[in-house]
């Protein structure tokens, strides 16, 4: 059964389901970030996933891409990482870096404390992530 | 016209070409670490590629964990990034990440300067890899 580790309801706010994954919005507003995690048990690397559903996680990765260029800050170059050294839950990152921001340009991962959304900045945040998924 | 961005030749090393992809080995012998480079002209981001291109991609990336795990090290965990903020030439990492390694848990990127294999582990790694990879 899939379920999702708490380290992720913790960190990030849900946007909702595409075909394969769970869309989530991370909560440091320093960054748009998006993390999709594809919705089957028991999953750790790539290569868990069947080719077809491989496919679509890759649209979803495009897509996620669209997404947090669609958060109104500037989007220099796409991060897109699948890491899972803290987390082992298969999941996907797809982060909008500027150039300048504050991990620039190393990776964000592990380089400073999330900066949360406050919850107005939250609320247009997902709202526009949600419209540019399709999950409105 | 593709070309190899110098950032990489200076850093890694030839294995050869794949369907889509030139594959090198990092020089950092702490990691299993292949870098694949898709052998278009003006890539930057995975938006880039055709969709056929990005499923012959895919493939790659599978192809090149195993050849990480067919190093000889421990592999307790893959990463996968496509990152590009220092060398914005479309790339993407595949390395082996060893429970203990010198970065555990945070990224390998920015962490330390890399250690070069020796003439006869480079030797050794690059035989691995190609032969996992095909390229023998």
């Amino acid at each position: 059964m899939f379920e999702i580790d708490p380290a992720f309801v913790a960190t990030s706010h849900a946007l909702g389901d595409l075909a394969l994954s769970h869309a989530r919005l991370q909560d440091d507003a320093r960054y748009p970030w998006i993390v999709l995690i594809p919705r089957r048990a028991a999953l750790r690397e790539l290569e868990d996933l069947a080719r077809e559903e491989l496919a679509i996680l890759t649209d979803e990765i495009l897509a996620a891409g669209h997404a947090v260029r669609a958060l109104g800050v500037q989007v220099d170059k796409l991060n897109v990482g699948a890491l899972g050294n803290l987390t082992p839950q298969l999941h996907v990152h797809v982060i909008g870096r500027r150039i300048g921001d504050p991990a620039w340009p190393g990776p964000v991962w592990g380089h400073s404390p999330a900066e949360t959304y406050g919850a107005d900045k939250l609320a247009r945040a997902t709202a526009a992530a949600k419209a540019a998924l399709g999950l409105g």
